[in-house]
């Protein structure tokens, strides 16, 4: 069912910052600077041939990613999403093993326009899991 | 300087239990465990099509993920492994730019028997990323 690695999301404090770290300390290939207002972040991406990071910036009062900010404000690793076919049936394979989707248990348009689903952390031994149907 | 996403490396507290979810849960394919004794690590591998996650479980007494499992006993999202080509090319860029390598500041043999260096987080955004010469 799993498909490839889509990208791994980083929180950060301060976009502009990291983005000059990635670039300076480590030569790497970052993105301009997008706003998803409707997601509650801002966001660039390093592009690494196989696969992407997203560094993530809180963006608004209802930001997803604000509590993880306040329990760690350096930042830290956010989570991981695969790709998939087909997210109705990864999602009813999920629901059949047990596991818990976060909110209302519908896949929802993502920051990328497709539909997209979040496991239960607890459910995947501390890991946030983005899937996305691709 | 950055090349492919090498891994992303998860740690868990339990490699057989966290094998078998990823495999039900999510239809992964999961590689068999493998000890590594000398890296304090038991692994399985989860291949993505465009990299693969490595699950971690501590193996002996001084095992490098003890503390971080200790701090998050569910487990959680350990480090990234992105490749380079020069790791001392890498290193010099690093220690210009003033990030902390960790240990004495040369890269190590790695788990996959090629040299690899590991940046402190705090340089970079409260990530644990190693860098792998391939």
């Amino acid at each position: 069912m799993l498909g490839r690695l889509n990208h791994v999301a980083l929180a950060v404090p301060d976009l502009g910052a990291a983005s000059e770290h990635y670039r300076e300390m480590l030569g790497a290939s970052v993105s301009e600077a997008q706003a998803l207002p409707e997601h509650g972040v801002r966001v660039v991406f390093v592009e690494l041939g196989n696969t992407k990071i997203e560094l993530l910036e809180p963006l608004g009062e209802a930001s997803p990613i604000a509590a993880f900010l306040a329990k760690n404000p350096k930042g830290g690793m956010h989570h991981v999403c695969y790709e998939v076919a087909d997210i109705r049936a990864a999602r009813d394979r999920l629901v059949e093993s047990g596991a818990r989707i976060l909110g209302d248990g519908e896949p929802k348009i993502g920051a990328h326009g497709r539909p997209v689903l979040f496991i239960h952390p607890g459910d995947l031994f501390g890991t946030l899991t983005e899937l996305e149907e691709v």
